[in-house]
C-alpha cells in the first residue's frame, strides 16, 4: 500500500515541485514533513514537476517508506483520513493536504495519469491588488467582452488532439508533440479576473503558459483568432505569442485511470 | 490643498500603520515612497491606528509636503487621478492606492471621520488554505447555519449607542467608552468563509477583535446570544469573549462628514 495525497500549495517562495539540491522544493519540504510525521525515511512522489512560482489546487503526491522490506509491507495502518488531518500539523502554512487516499502498490502519480486540469488566472483592475500579489497575472489592459469573446474563439482551435510543438518551451527533450486538449474556456470569474481553465491527456513544457500569453495576445489584438490554426500548423514556436508568467499558473486536477476516493475535504 | 489617499494593505509584513522607530510600518513605507513620487519631503496622516498585522481595503491617508510655506501653496496640479496611478509605481506589492482626491488645506482624515466599517474574516474548512494564510482566522470547527443564526442574534444586542467598556482591551487611555455601532452582520460569503461587518461612529481599542472573538464563544456555545446584553451592562472587559487575532481584520471604508470624489479605481 502507499499513499496518495492530494495537496495545495502556494508555489511563490518554492523552486517548483522537483527536489532541488539547491534551492526551497515543494518535494523537499514534503519529503522532510512526511518523514517526520510517520517517523521514519519516506519518499515522496510527484505527478509531475511544476516551475517555480507554479501554484497547485489538486497536486497528486505519493507517499511511501524509503525502507524496501517496509514498502512492500502493509506498513500503515492508520485511516487515510486521520493521515490527511496529521500531515496538516507538520505541513508550513504555504502546502496543506485536502485529501488522501490508499493506493495498491503498482500505483503511479504519474503514470497511471490520463489526464490534468490547469487554471491560469488574469487580473485586469487598473490597480493590482495586494492580497492576490504572486498569485494571478497582473495584465496591462482590461479584458472586455469583446477581448473575451475572441480569446474563446482562439481557444476552439487548441480544444482536440495536435501536435503542440508550437506551444513548447525551446530546450525540450520531449519528441512526440501530440497531445488531446480536452476542453478549453476562458471565463471572467469576478470583477477583476479572467480565469483560463483547461484540460487534457498531457501538457509540453510551458504549454499552458504558452496557451495563456497567446490567449492574451488574441484578446490585445496582436493575434487574430483564426491566425491559431495555422500557429498550430506551423509547429513552430516562434509563431506563437509570449510565455504567460509561472504566478498566474494553478495545477488544478490530475485525473486518473482508476477511482481514487480522497478522505473529505 | 491636501491629497488624500484611499489604500488597500496586507498588513503581514508590518508592525501597524502608525510609524515606529523600530520595525517596518504602513506610514513609513508611504512616507517614504510618496517623498520619492513628488519630489520632496512629504508628510503622511493616517485615519487611525491599525495594530501589527491587521489589513485595509479602504484606508484613508492624507499627503502633504513637509515643507509649511509649500504645504500652504497650490503645491501640486497633477490631476488625483494621475497621482493616483503614479503612486502605485513607487508602492511596494502589498500597499495599493485605489483612489486618490483634493481636500481643503483644514481637512483631516482622522477628525473629519464620521465612522469607519471593518470586516473579520474566519474560515472554517478542516484544513487551511495557503492561499489565505495570514489573512483570515482559521478556526477550529465549522460555524455551521445555527451558529451563524446565534451570532447574528448576539450581534442585535451590539448595535446601537451604548458604553463599550467591555469590548476595550486593557491598558487603553480611553475614558469616554460610549460609541455607536450602526450596523453589524455575520454572513457566510464562501463555502469556507464568515464574514462579519460592522460599521460605527467608533472604535475602541482591540473593539472590533473583542467583539469578533466574543462572536466565535457564542457560535460555539461557550456564550448564550442573551448574555450580550449583561456583557454590555456590566463594563467589565473580563466578561467579553476572548480577543481574536489581527490577522483576520481588515479596515474596509472610512465615512467622511462631506463628499470625497476619489479618482476612479
Amino acid at each position: 500500500m502507499k499513499i496518495l495525497l492530494k495537496i495545495m500549495y502556494d508555489g511563490s517562495g518554492y523552486c517548483g515541485f522537483q527536489y532541488q539540491p539547491t534551492g526551497k522544493s515543494i518535494q523537499g519540504v514534503l519529503t522532510e514533513c512526511v518523514s517526520k510525521a510517520f517517523g521514519m525515511p519516506c519518499l515522496v512522489t510527484g505527478c509531475s514537476r511544476t516551475d517555480a512560482g507554479v501554484h497547485a489546487l489538486g497536486y497528486c503526491a505519493m507517499v511511501e517508506p524509503s525502507d524496501k522490506l517496509l514498502r512492500e509491507s502493509c506498513w500503515c495502518t492508520v485511516p487515510a483520513e486521520k493521515i490527511h488531518r496529521m500531515l496538516n500539523v507538520y505541513l508550513p502554512d504555504d502546502i496543506c493536504v485536502v485529501g488522501a487516499a490508499y493506493v495498491e502498490g503498482d500505483f503511479h502519480p504519474r503514470y497511471n495519469a490520463t489526464g490534468k486540469e490547469y487554471v491560469y488566472r488574469f487580473r485586469d483592475a487598473v490597480c493590482p491588488d495586494p492580497f492576490t500579489v504572486g498569485r494571478v497575472y497582473q495584465v496591462k489592459r482590461p479584458i472586455g467582452e469583446a477581448e473575451l469573446a475572441k480569446m474563446n474563439e482562439a481557444a476552439k482551435f487548441i480544444v482536440g488532439k495536435h501536435d503542440f510543438a508550437s506551444f513548447m518551451a525551446s530546450g525540450s527533450s520531449v519528441t512526440d508533440t501530440v497531445r488531446e486538449v480536452y476542453s478549453l474556456e476562458v471565463d471572467r470569474i469576478g470583477e477583476f479576473d479572467v480565469e483560463i481553465r483547461i484540460s487534457g491527456n498531457g501538457f509540453l513544457y510551458n504549454m499552458v503558459r504558452i496557451i495563456a500569453g497567446t490567449l492574451l495576445d488574441v484578446a490585445y489584438g496582436k493575434i487574430n483568432p483564426a491566425e491559431m490554426e495555422k500557429i498550430i500548423n506551423s509547429k513552430d514556436r516562434s509563431t506563437a505569442g509570449t510565455t504567460a508568467p509561472a504566478h498566474g499558473l494553478y495545477l488544478s486536477q490530475v485525473f486518473y485511470d482508476r477511482k481514487i476516493e480522497f478522505s473529505a475535504k
